[in-house]
């Protein structure tokens, strides 16, 4: 049998996938899983993009331009600028989701070998990315205690090297919730003009801000276009994963350019999701307002009833619909397999992310977890006095 | 600014996409431009797949399994049973088009520097491929004086090396045309059983036969399970490129497990494309008639104008929808620039793809071109006829 490849050994597999056969189990037994650990929304897909694909009219579903379909690409750039950000329908290459947008953003500025710094926590996929790419992450740690805001610019130093060709950063953070400052992004905005990099932000959180805290984009920063590369998507946006339409945008003519190479080999992105995509654009505001709330109020439910158990620390974000909290258990990895495996409150238990998955430095995050709010008040309500039960009678709690 | 990666540099840049400028101010100018350039199919997508979408019933567009539906994975294997490939739903895993199969195949099997051997002239994209997983290709030449058929295990072993670790073939041919006969393909069966290589076939033309000839699947090939990756797509199938639904298909449990890990880090294939692609696994039989009897009267007619005309050469293949001809012209690159530059026949022209995109070797297939049948049979008369006078009138004939 032929070998499989180096990379493929490599890959990393997410603690989550490891525990959907545990739940699968739970369920067939009659217990009630709520899923706390996934990053799909619930709200209802907005009416237009629905209404979008009920109104079809095409004789053939066609390829799209590669870099996306140039209506969708201008009304892309009308948004935006409705987020006082100011770009060209050339900045933007529309992709397979954000995840498409992290592979060509790797591949046009990386080298394998290439060293690119990310705060951790992080989204759990970059390092699928960085493996695939053949590129090196260098983690610096941002605390808990310290609500997971942006380590301060001299940690960013002790890890930089010559290899080091770029930031990753997610804000609002996926699996934090941390909304970073402008003065954070001003650090960033310093660090890469000094040494060279390239900073790429991945926005797809942009509305996702509670509190009446607003959203500061990379895309403004002052004097380093050439360095920057958006990583966006429709995804969380409009509740609308499925779509898969995320989009690669930077000012620098080069990286675009190169891009677009990437793009051509796989053609196009895909076009029933852009023909929905585009029909979101007109999305009311009050369609985020209301969405804002129910984030709101549900953060609010989860943040307060984790602090209230004895022993766990959550901090309280204001942004995305992830909490990173720390729990009082030897090993989360090993605690969210017992909560399907083992435990039930009332024929109800909850699945949770181990943080683990959301570190690349060995060991950290082994107390923590990632809670998704995707789910209603009540359901959350329910959740967590299943996850407080729990916790009283784990074997391994180290209160 | 920081640099750009050496794959970016390296990625090529397809022939015909230098043309579509030309193309554009050809139109400008008020010519008509026949496009016989790409491999987008004119024939109208299978009306269940467009009321798919209109019969669209979810309240949220989620994430599909990072596989694939389930329910669409099993119509598969009962579309695969139909052509006589035994298969199960986990031996497949469900891609944004036939792209990103090559991709998680290439990743999966091949590392950095290994070597795959594909008979050239190819499809244009997997250099795109092979350049961004660091892989080299061996081309080794079909001759159009022998209808582009398989070179003998010979010219195969020439290129075999210790580094080497698949082969790529397309079947239906694209760019040729040519459809493998089955001892063609117990050559390659007996190849990369003796020398321990995978086989990928990109089979997306299976349907498209022609003189009543069949296809044979390398899924089909005996003792070689684990060697055989299919790469898969319904675009072309179903006219529908858009939706961007491909398949990577392989029984080999290693493989398949390893591609996963792949799969999982973009989340999931497009969703409403596999809505789509699930509603076409319905199209009734009368659909691929009147397609075959449809390809197969534009065929005829273009490789019986390309034949009359002084000085070119066409072989008749009998599959997918394009053909390879030879014509009497210094530079095919110059040949098809001037066509839309400079000449115009009763105000029209042809666009038709340089074959040098589809070689690797270096001044390979300069007097070549691919002219691909997606117009209906008048439009290809008056195209051929654009064709003849201008090969008539250019300056760098070489007759």
């Amino acid at each position: 049998m032929p070998k499989i490849s180096q990379k493929g050994h490599d890959m990393p597999e997410s603690p989550i996938r490891k525990l959907v056969p545990f739940a699968e189990e739970a369920k067939k037994k009659g217990i009630r899983v709520f899923h706390l650990n996934i990053g799909q929304p619930d709200l209802e897909t907005p009416r237009s993009m629905i209404n979008a694909m009920h109104n079809l009219k095409v004789r053939v579903i066609e390829y799209s331009h590669s870099a996306g379909i140039i209506s969708y690409r201008r009304k892309l750039c009308e948004y935006y600028a409705r987020h006082d950000i100011h770009i060209e329908p050339e900045d933007i290459i529309v992709t397979a989701g954000a995840s498409e947008a992290i592979l060509f953003a790797v591949q046009t500025c990386l080298n394998p070998g290439d060293e690119i710094i990310i705060p951790e926590p992080f989204y759990a996929n970059y390092n699928g990315f960085a493996t695939s790419a053949g590129v090196k992450i260098k983690p610096i740690i941002s605390k808990i205690e310290e609500d997971f805001s942006l380590p301060p610019i001299s940690e960013f130093e002790k890890v930089i090297t010559p290899a080091t060709k770029a930031i990753i950063i997610c804000n609002p953070n996926n699996p934090t919730g941390y909304l970073y400052s402008y003065d954070e992004l001003e650090v960033l905005r310093e660090t890469v003009k000094k040494y060279d990099l390239y900073l790429f932000a991945d926005e797809v959180y942009r509305e996702f801000c509670y509190d009446g805290r607003s959203h500061f984009s990379v895309m403004n920063l002052k004097g380093v276009d050439d360095n920057i590369v958006l990583i966006d998507s429709v995804s969380k946006r409009y509740s609308a994963c499925g779509i898969r339409i995320g989009s690669m945008i930077s000012r620098n003519k080069e990286v675009m350019k190169t891009a677009m190479k990437f793009a051509q080999a796989r053609l196009s992105p895909p076009s029933l999701g852009q023909f929905a995509a585009e029909a979101a654009m007109d999305t009311p505001d009050s369609y985020f307002h209301e969405m804002i709330a129910e984030y709101s109020a549900r953060r609010n439910t989860v943040v307060k009833a984790l602090n209230n158990m004895e022993g766990v620390i959550c901090p309280n974000p204001n942004g995305a619909f992830y909490v990173t909290a720390r729990l009082p258990v030897d090993d989360t990895d090993k605690f969210c397999q017992w909560l399907l495996e083992e435990f039930d409150y009332d024929n109800q238990t909850v699945m949770l992310a181990p943080a683990t998955g959301f570190y690349s430095t060995a060991g950290a995050g082994i107390d923590e977890v990632r809670i998704s709010y995707v789910l209603n008040v009540e359901d959350l309500k329910t959740a967590m006095m299943c996850l407080e039960a729990a916790l009283k009678s784990y074997s391994g709690r180290t209160l």
